[in-house]
């Protein structure tokens, strides 16, 4: 069949395509990115483009598509291509990439994917944190990375000392290393003999060394003294962050983040796991993608460091959520979405390098954090490693990590509980008409007048308003709750004496910003419906607190410390958090932000053998409570869906 | 440059080479076999060749090269393919193969390379022995092979039951293998999920556990009940013998054996490791070499054995020499041949058969038997196993395997000593006029009248003569000295009333068979030079089971048994040997042939995890004596170069 091309604006890039091909999977031949959260099954609508010359056809007829063709837009995932060429526009609401003048602008400089700019900024906000304030990545924990250096001087071989070459190393590290299962490879045994001899036996050993096992990864001739790099990763479903360590110094070098190429398969886990089970060689277009994302990254680093090659990085860590370290390793995430919901493991074989087609050393092994359960992933191991809640003194705590789900750890010492809750991914801006990840331009913080309902906001980078982010999201429904334009249930007061209240084509809904002041020439507004899907959200994530606490028989006011996790943690306004239900009623001082602990953990278990072990200890020792066994939950949930809850006691410092 | 044809006759193979290129060379790439003892250096002269048509011209000039050319003949080697092409004729003696119609006549079947055949009709005979005459190749150790399968019905997941699959896995094979250290490949854990469905949770796990260790090789649907197959290989020097073993009923299914292909860059191991350290690509040329006989021998097995397939045989156990198992892992031996003789590991990693290309199921694990030292081989290690010499209630034992080296191995238990003494390879043959391997019409057996000097003997397969065996040369050195042909030195007594007795081209002969009654059309003769040769040979062997019985302060007499080992061992003649000086003077009962323990040894330890252990065990204990550090053993070898020796009380028994 003859191939028609596609020319995809602003970007002006070309692809040959088949006549049947759909747009957005011709935008992912063109590596051109668009919004795709539902993973290309038509129902979300953040694909729309506009055709600017030839025409497509309808894969089907749909509400939603007839609805955006009235506005002369087409959804990209539901339009094929026909028997002649196109130039089809990508509106900047439906393109995943942002104005390079911002990544300029906020000096993260060359090199780095433009996308989701605003959180390269805050990675940046964090790499200051590391590089320039000194805190140590360790956290406490004493530096024995988990590949080290041996440098080893053997006695030579002669008539009365004649063992074998590799039983003179081994005895030798045996004295450094204190372990007795030393284990190497064959490939590094072939040339053993030349490399001793060439060096006058004296030789530097590269090793893993973890439990009482160690694994030869090197032998190389001479006492080397260049520095020893690894790579920790924080895989995150939308956006992977990599560190590169000195693991002798036991201190970043550098950082890199960008966004996960995984996305043009849709925005959460989900559709990702739809993806690879029910697409031709989806699995493994899956995996490629992010391991291909981690390539860049580490192209990335060395762009940047340039005195350092990829076979410098010899060891690697990863930490991310069930599905991401199913995807990253190849694994058959097919599972983890059906009932009984169950991972394929949760503890993950170390591989090498050269397995995945990382652009590390071929032989460096690569770790993955292990998970607890489908919902429960290394990114919440790694966040409970951080906060040291499983040591024997730590008193009882709370972590807590809102993104698509709600997971959540309670325990202290032993006693370690997590569930995870489907708060959806409302506070992501799935879902919400206007909602949106934070990104430039997103509203972020939010006043509303109780007499006039006038509004006035703060946006990420101080761009014009393009929609709403999450710690926006939580703003707005505690002031439209506090100024009375929605009742305890969400209900919208229609009656209100201002032009802002309106009835919409889905029902009520508040205009918060007026076309004119935004920058994508539309009214943006919440709706009834978001605010229904919000009360949702937040009566999730409480239930799942309320679960855990009735489970082992705790009230509330037992909890010490709750630690908030997450890119989104750092920018969630306490009081309003707790004021809308989302968050218990304890004092604001037992609160603390915690970061990106994914991130953090895995910087620790890649420099300390100790934060490895106990961040295995601990993946085994979490007891992870389902809620979709028994009521319990459901009960807590619906009794949660109010502002802030039907028990009014449990919010006792909550003025309505 | 234009190339050339040659022809090798008789077979008749035309192969296209590059003027430059040596015969040697040529007949190599044609896949044609000769003989080349020295690896091509000139200084055999065993590769004689008949140019039929064309010319060719020497590398170089020597004495030896000159002989063969009076005679008519060209040295392979040496000769080089001009701008014409050649035919050129391999006659019988330099062949590598022998006549089909030998073959044919012993039933050994189609399939199998007809190299060495004589041999392979040996190994026929063991092959009856163990399939039918019942002996188990265990020889007293429990079935428990290297790889086993392990049939699980795991629970079904559920909600309540929500751990995951590969945990699942390992929980209920822990209850079955009481093995708390499980390995798994992460390609095995990727479908993981969808093998326990697709099998409603019923699995059959295929592992090797060893020592507290299992590391899972398969995971596959289904409760697996077609047969399991193991393969053992003895890596000889000059023959490679492979067992078709059934893991699950201890049994062997089948053998095949054929001449060790690296015989085309030399006969023993010292001109293999020159070819491997020296020549371009030599290590991966030698290593290829015998990966090829390997895959050559499995094929062999498989066309006999219709209904398996390659895949089916899930692991592999082979025992060699050093050298042998160093090449065949393609780790360098250099630094074995060179003082202070330091081979690079005698225990070896265990590796997966894709890793060396081996025709097995690629992911089948390939053990290699550890060896002691760089002259005392795994193949040792074997024998030593298999006679249970290191067992606690064991008498003082020696054993015995004469080769090219004398490798022998004193002991009882807890300890045992061992040395390897450089016989050189006159008792194969080489060095030794008239010697060959023992094949098709070599003499084995010979009387002497001593009065008449005339002469009986017995060939195998009672073929013309064509030259002597080892078996025949003792046999000969024991007769000439009981006729007075030579004296206590080995000196001739050339005045002697027969035309036997002349002197020849090197000096004084002895002729033992007329050329007429040959089938190589010239007198087979030995000459004093030989039996200086054998002298040596012989004295280094008992000078080394002096030497070790001086280091742990024992006399002869404290010998309870003496294992006789090797292909050579079973055509041994114990009076004769021990009439020469070769082997101690103990009563004959003290003696027992135990074949090739090498073979026995691999199969004992593939099939029983206890038997591999100890193989392990033993060669961790046995203390390796270096006869080059002191005076010891050149004492001891000086005053054995009589016979029987210089210490006639040390042979009472031996009759003058």
């Amino acid at each position: 069949m003859n191939k028609r091309f596609v020319t995809f604006l602003p970007a002006g890039v070309k692809v040959e395509v088949e006549p049947g091909t759909d747009l957005l999977t011709a935008a992912s031949k063109a590596n051109v990115e668009i919004k795709a959260p539902c993973g290309g099954d038509g129902t979300c609508g953040k694909c729309a483009v506009k055709i600017q010359s030839g025409s497509v056809k309808a894969r089907r007829d749909s509400h939603l598509a007839t609805r955006i063709a009235e506005k002369g837009f087409n959804l990209a995932c539901q339009s094929l291509v026909q028997d002649e060429d196109l130039v089809v526009e990508i509106p900047q609401t439906s393109a995943l990439t942002k104005h390079q003048v911002l990544v300029e602008r906020s000096s993260i400089g060359e090199g780095i994917s433009d996308a989701l700019s605003n959180y390269l900024l805050r990675v940046w906000q964090l790499k200051e944190l590391l590089l320039e304030k000194q805190e140590s990545p360790l956290n406490g924990y004493p530096l024995k990375p988990l590949c080290k250096r041996v440098r080893l001087t053997l006695p030579a071989a002669s008539l009365q000392d004649n063992r074998d070459d590799l039983n003179r190393l081994t005895m030798a590290l045996k004295k450094e290393i204190k372990c007795t299962d030393i284990q190497i490879p064959l490939p590094l045994v072939r040339n053993l003999g030349e490399i001793l001899r060439t060096a006058q036996f004296k030789v530097t050993v590269l090793l893993s060394e973890i439990g009482g096992k160690a694994e030869i990864i090197a032998i190389e001739p001479g006492h080397a003294h260049q520095p020893l790099y690894g790579i920790a990763v924080d895989i995150g479903t939308t956006t992977v962050v990599a560190y590169l360590l000195d693991l002798e110094k036991g201190r970043v070098v550098d950082t890199a983040g960008t966004h996960n190429r995984q996305a043009r398969f849709g925005d959460d886990v989900i559709s990702r796991i739809v993806y690879a089970v029910e697409e031709q060689d989806g699995l493994q277009t899956v995996h490629q993608s992010i391991i291909d994302t981690i390539n860049t990254l580490i192209m990335d680093l060395l762009v940047k460091q340039r005195h350092i090659k990829e076979t410098d990085i010899r060891v690697m860590m990863t930490a991310g959520n069930t599905t991401m370290a199913h995807l990253f390793l190849g694994i058959n995430p097919k599972f983890i979405r059906l009932e009984p919901y169950i991972p394929t493991t949760n503890f993950y074989p170390v591989v090498k390098s050269k397995e995945l087609g990382l652009r590390l050393h071929p032989d460096a092994l690569v770790f993955s954090y292990p998970s607890v359960a489908s919902y429960v992933g290394g990114d919440i191991v790694s966040g409970t490693l951080f906060t040291k809640m499983g040591n024997e003194d730590a008193p009882i705590s709370l972590l807590i990590d809102i993104g698509t789900n709600g997971e959540m750890v309670l325990g202290a010492g032993d006693w370690l509980v997590t569930c995870s809750c489907s708060a959806g991914p409302a506070f992501e801006g799935s879902g919400i008409t206007f909602g949106m990840r934070a990104m430039h331009g997103a509203i972020e913080r939010l006043e509303i007048d109780p007499q006039t309902y006038e509004i006035s906001y703060t946006t990420i980078n101080n761009g014009k308003p393009v929609g709403i982010c999450g710690s926006g999201l939580i703003d707005c429904l505690a002031k439209l709750r506090c100024s009375g334009v929605i009742d305890r249930a969400g209900k919208f007061q229609t009656n209100l004496p201002t032009e802002r209240m309106r009835i919409g084509e889905a029902g009520p809904e508040f205009v918060l910003v007026w076309r004119e002041d935004t920058d994508i020439n539309r009214d943006i507004i919440i709706s009834e419906a978001d605010v229904k899907n919000l009360l949702r959200a937040k009566g999730a994530v409480f239930a799942g607190i309320r679960t855990l606490l009735n489970v082992v028989g705790f009230e509330l006011d037992g909890i010490e410390n709750i630690y908030v996790a997450g890119g989104f943690g750092n920018y969630l306004n306490i009081p309003d958090a707790i004021a809308i239900g989302l968050l218990p009623d304890i004092p604001v001082e037992k609160y603390k932000y915690v970061g990106n602990t994914s991130a953090k953990g895995a910087c620790m278990a890649l420099l300390s053998q100790e934060a490895w072990q106990e961040a295995n200890n601990l993946a085994g020792k979490m007891t992870y409570i389902e809620l979709s066994v028994g009521n319990l939950f459901m009960d807590e949930f619906v009794s949660s869906l109010f502002i802030p809850h039907t028990d009014l006691t449990l919010f006792p410092n909550v003025s309505l």
